[in-house]
């Protein structure tokens, strides 16, 4: 047995300074987009409020098309400790939106968004924009770039449903 | 002019397992320990809903005591890119609930904490402890370990009032 292939996800793509996202509807025979934007948090603002702006975005997203899937970028490259510290604070406040909004949350390592999506994972960006642009039957990429990021991600949960899980191990109690 | 002194701190610990909290009075002439406890997540559940514990485990404690001023550990120190991003997961929604409740954040290095409550920077954690019980006049540390580590936190909050800040340069717009 098979998961279920989910209806409606949201990707999102965290950046404490512009969080890209993108909202694809698998009810058709093709995946369709439905939205995409970007929520941008002022360069000046301590990071407290710019966590706040974050999730406030996110939550609005979310509670304008419940869906039952959010799919988030898999945050396991970044370049320091002090990077992935700061990620770290943003995709924190997106996945509690996704667990208050009730969605299913999944994973997705950049690696598995170029292949799910160019059948390649070591595809370069423009590839990667030109294929969500093909298979969502667009005109020209979602802008800005993070936006398209967002839906690339939500792409990836579209057309890649996860294995079926088991239920995590439960620890032996001392 | 120097900031004035908070009233009310609570000062935080992050952790997704265990996250401790201290609330310090500074009304009296000297500070005194108002309540102490830690926010566990269990360690069989999935990221997002430890997150989500967390949050609400903080805006509960910060319902019950408006504080004016949140004291979380700064988080400069871990291990590896992984530690980072899943400590900062944790801090994202610590971060999030002081905003929303419209409290003064405060960032404590981990040898500031040790500085404020026993004079050094290298102190050993026995130490940090027992001066903590001394510093609030009680009869032993708190327990656990955690939330005695956050009534350290906002101990050096409240001992120690920030130094006046300038505004954040804004950026030249392009």
């Amino acid at each position: 047995m098979s998961p279920a292939r989910p209806a409606l996800v949201v990707g999102i793509d965290p950046g404490t300074a512009v969080t890209g996202y993108g909202v694809v509807s698998c009810a058709g025979r093709a995946p369709a987009l439905v939205e995409c934007g970007v929520v941008r948090t002022p360069a000046d603002a301590p990071l407290a409020e710019r966590l706040a702006a974050i999730h406030e975005g996110i939550v609005g997203v979310l509670a304008r098309h419940r869906p039952d899937t959010v799919a988030v970028e898999g945050a396991f490259y970044a370049k320091n400790v002090r990077t992935a510290i700061v990620l770290g604070h943003a995709r924190g406040v997106i996945l509690l939106a996704a667990q208050q909004a009730g969605a299913a949350l999944r994973e997705c390592a950049p690696a598995d968004v170029k292949k799910a999506v160019t059948g390649s994972g070591a595809a370069t960006k423009a590839q990667v924009q030109f294929m969500v642009a093909r298979l969502l039957r667009l005109a020209h990429p979602p802008e800005p770039a993070d936006a398209a990021d967002g839906v690339a991600i939500a792409l990836c949960a579209a057309l890649a449903p996860p294995l079926p899980t088991l239920p995590s191990p439960r620890r032996i109690p001392r």
